[in-house]
């Protein structure tokens, strides 16, 4: 079990129809929906997770308005505040192999804008090498098909939508071989004013 | 050295003008101030990077639209893109009784709503006792004068803007005793129209 607290930011007056009409009927995709003031909590399986967050990103992209979601997915948080939400697991790389890379989603999933910005972190936790990790899967975008560039604590991605989650979803899938407890943030953006950067 | 990647979301058709109102002056504070077309990232000395925080939010806030600071405080990262910008640097407790817990500041920086809401969460990394750490902060925010409730991979601030804002400093200054390298993500929300959860 592992989850992912987000918001977004539709920058728009009508922001709350903009919301509220890309989250609805997450649930039906088998996730569990926890909602505050401030984010949206999701948790389940971790292909729905990533299906989720492109279904609700590509909805709100597809109005035109600038749009970001901003994101921190976790695996094996241990004190999770009602119980025992999400045990910490070690992933071994035979669980991984035998776990389904599946992205078999809803067609809205693959409407993702043609181009997106996005800046992300890998926080691996508990483990004294865990730069050599992040290390790594900052070099596994740059074989990525997208832009990416290094800035003070975070990596920049840009280029399709599609591809940048994918690059978002391998990087903390194979950060998850390495530390039980994985935290990944990631700050997503279309339809933005400002001239790219990466 | 420590820095902050911080983006503002104002919920608005004329969301440009109030970021750059945010944001104008913030290097004259004494912080090196990089911006994308993603983020901002401001870098130099404890006080004044709460101090600008303070002052961007604040001046975004006061518009009246809703508006939502995304930020991520970072001290001691290794392997930043431009060299040795943030050497990691393990800051004793003697160091941090004689660092100055200054808010000297400029007085746009006590200007902030009354009412905010805050999610935040800190990764003290490379160390395996690193839980017990958040806990021990998580316990600080609720001697704090805000309420404070935990959250599936956060911790939820809810009070006036002022010690909201000091509890997050607080937390995050308190971690740098424990880990060398020590994040800390923050998400403060002001004028939404959504009902307090915290």
């Amino acid at each position: 079990m592992i989850g992912v607290r987000f918001s977004l930011y539709p920058m728009t007056d009508a922001f709350v129809p903009v919301i509220l009409d890309a989250v609805q009927g997450l649930d039906r995709l088998g996730l569990e929906v926890e909602v505050d003031d401030v984010s949206t909590c999701l948790m389940g399986e971790e292909p729905q997770l990533f299906e989720a967050l492109r279904v609700a990103f590509g909805r709100a992209a597809r109005t035109g308005t600038h749009v970001v979601m901003v994101a921190s997915f976790s695996a094996g948080c241990p004190g999770e505040p009602e119980g025992d939400v999400c045990a910490p697991r070690h992933v071994t790389l035979a669980e991984l192999a035998q776990e389904q890379w599946t992205d078999n989603w809803v067609a809205e999933a693959y409407d993702l804008p043609e181009q997106v910005a996005c800046q992300f972190a890998l926080y691996p936790l508990g483990i004294e090498h865990y730069m050599d990790v992040i290390y790594r899967e900052i070099g596994g975008t740059k074989e990525a098909p997208v832009r990416s560039r290094g800035r003070h604590f975070a990596t920049h991605l840009a280029g399709d939508g599609g591809a940048v989650f994918d690059a978002l979803r391998t990087a903390f899938r194979n950060t998850r071989r390495d530390a039980a407890h994985v935290v990944m943030t990631a700050t997503i953006s279309a339809n933005s004013p400002s001239a790219p950067t990466a």
